[in-house]
């Protein structure tokens, strides 16, 4: 369902033990940069209404997120700051092809597959944390990244036919693994 | 209370009379495009939560209301479709001043003179149209509009002194009056 090539591996669940006050600032970033992707992508294709009213419906349940996790920053007395991103979302976007209809695929596909990794990141970390509110709060998120991968999914097929879309969602979910297979050293939710 | 050094003039009004349609699917963009800039704002001052959650309101109102002109139009078989720009966003954005804390200052009233210059717009329109749906329809508007300004101005005040933001705003206030008294051939919502 989540078109992912590869499972997280225990190398980020060591980071998750190590570092997971800074993952959870990360993911706070995380909601925003989700929130403003679909903001973009709304803006590069704004005369195909249905994509817009999705991605509305994305922008706001990202922002919600955001707020939900900086909430739950402020209740552990975790301070909300920057952080250095990690090159997870830079090498994915650099697999962008120009020119439409492949640039408005790839980027509808490329966000999907973000929205997946952080929901198979989510189940992961639900069943790996001793932390019931965390928990909780990592299930209760599953549901809506996984509805929004398959809306991107959905709307790359505006652009495209089924199977050009499925084809390249097969590749991109290649280079994803592969990406996020080479880690990172600073704990971030896609590390 | 909207801190403009000038009111609309009858140039304006003559582009509504011949090119209204084109001016609301300028409104369509224009309340996309306010929600985009709430939404950088809030990605470049993200430590701030205050910011955070103003520009939250602020993205979803302006996205509900770009999907408010959206179905205004498809109710009056006008095409929604792009619209070469007028030069008003890029010339006051030029304006914009590098290094903090200038640059919030100065990104922040700047967004909060365009809410106030389409609040004002608004209202003139609706007092220069016979058409009760429009003249609702803006009306209703007007309000958060309005509001939007005020927040804006007082976000402001989070990078600077109040009567650096007060002459700040003035100086931009009159930057602005000059852009749009120049005028543009286009029939904008800011032409």
């Amino acid at each position: 369902m989540l078109n992912l090539s590869s499972t997280t591996t225990d190398r980020w669940l060591q980071q998750v033990d190590t570092g997971l006050e800074e993952i959870l600032i990360d993911h706070a970033h995380c909601e925003h940069k989700a929130a403003a992707t679909a903001m973009s992508l709304m803006g590069a294709y704004i005369d195909n209404l249905d994509l817009c009213q999705e991605m509305t419906r994305i922008v706001d349940e990202e922002l919600e997120h955001f707020h939900l996790v900086v909430a739950l920053l402020n209740r552990r007395n975790i301070g909300f700051r920057r952080l250095r991103p990690g090159h997870y979302g830079r090498e994915l976007r650099a697999l962008v092809r120009a020119g439409e209809p492949h640039r408005a695929v790839d980027r509808l596909l490329i966000a999907g597959l973000i929205e997946a990794r952080s929901c198979e990141r989510f189940s992961v970390l639900a069943r790996h944390i001793n932390d019931l509110e965390l928990v909780e709060f990592y299930q209760s998120l599953f549901e809506s990244e996984a509805r929004h991968h398959s809306t991107y999914v959905r709307l790359a097929k505006c652009f495209a036919d089924d199977e050009v879309v499925r084809n390249r969602l097969r590749e991109l979910s290649e280079a994803e693994a592969e990406i996020i297979g080479r880690g990172n050293p600073l704990p971030r939710m896609h590390s």
